[in-house]
């Protein structure tokens, strides 16, 4: 294990909670290993501070974590609008835009997120990107109707160029079903350094018949919270 | 049963059926009562013809009744791209902007209708609106992940007026689940003669997360047939 690495998720994590969480919020949990360190600080302040604290997960991951760290469990049909949601990312481009998806839970990650007043990020340092597929390129996960994968597919690189590939599940043989029974397609798209209009693109895939939701979340991040490999944390917009 | 009205169903699906349908095509099939006399007369004209005809279905009804009338069942995945696609609809503006789902299966519908060349409408005549909500007030189906319901309604209800209510099934205690395990949300949307621009309210409510596909058909129809109650036909465009 990278010590610098888990230092900094860790970091960003505590920061995060110890700058946003206060009494009486509605919580949406995101998934992920950074999140992890999230959730074990919110207990520790919920415990020691005695908060009212309730959390809306975004994932069977984020269930179990809310679950094992005791902390109040609610839903999105009981609170449709949440205080906060903290959530990692894959890579995050130096305008606020996130790729997520590589956990397989985009479609509830950006329910969650649109449901909340403020949707804050925590991330390592390896995700700070200046352009999305700058730091590393696994592509865009777009969630879709699996009888729909290869026209969908077609379209998209149609549409941009790039290459879709549906997500394979290790356990089985065949693609990974997401926990809405959908496929994932991984779309390497062809990355520029001058970016995108990612808000566009991102609205052109989404209205594709077929597609669920996209890993792409624009114009949706209130607050990027880094934690550096030196240690240091860069918070974002400053 | 309504005589007018069956006659009126048939005449068009057998006009559509004569006029659309040549040899070697893909054909995409969609679901309702007026489908039912389109396959109808597309297997008496495969079998008297001997046309080659491949068709891909929108729902259970749909491969239930290709089955049944000893047609060629093919896919989306062997065949992304259709050259026509027939189907009915729930409501027609006088702009061929559609309201489809009373059947459930608007997602599989929209998908098979935009991967075809053309796209034909066929209904009757009580379907036949100058604008949306005319003649009848079902309101707009629109498929959402479940556990996104209740967010979702209120961002449609708080963007356009109207009410929200998630369909429930006749068979079961609770809501109904579509095909691919969603709920459907009946929108009654506020009717107004003048209409809305239907081609941004889609996008708009397509565009939240949570919302699947809507029921609305905006620019994808490329011809109407109406049976008329007088034992006419109305084709439109003209």
């Amino acid at each position: 294990m990278n010590s610098n690495l888990e230092k900094a998720k860790k970091l960003c994590a505590f920061r995060a909670v110890d700058q946003i969480i206060e009494d009486n919020l509605v919580v949406g949990i995101g998934s992920g290993s950074t999140i992890i360190y999230g959730v074990q600080r919110l207990a520790e302040r919920v415990k020691s501070e005695n908060l009212k604290i309730s959390c809306v997960p975004t994932s069977f991951q984020a269930r179990q974590l809310i679950k094992e760290y005791n902390l109040t469990l609610t839903d999105l049909e009981s609170n449709p609008e949440l205080d906060v949601a903290i959530d990692g990312a894959d890579e995050v481009d130096e305008n606020f835009v996130l790729i997520k998806g590589g956990g397989g839970c985009l479609t509830q990650e950006k329910i969650i997120a649109s449901a909340a007043k403020n949707f804050i990020v925590i991330a390592d340092y390896r995700k700070n990107s200046k352009y999305l597929g700058q730091n590393w390129h696994t592509g865009i996960p777009i969630e879709v109707i699996p009888f729909a994968y290869v026209a969908v597919s077609r379209k998209i690189e149609l549409l941009y160029g790039g290459k879709c590939t549906v997500r394979t599940s290790s356990g089985k043989a065949g693609p990974l079903l997401t926990d809405n029974s959908n496929f994932i397609i991984d779309w390497k798209f062809p990355v520029r350094e001058q970016g995108y209009d990612w808000k566009r693109l991102n609205e052109e895939i989404t209205l594709i018949p077929g597609v669920v939701e996209t890993g792409l979340f624009v114009d949706i991040t209130s607050k990027v919270y880094f934690g550096n490999e030196d240690g240091t944390i860069t918070i974002k917009p400053e």
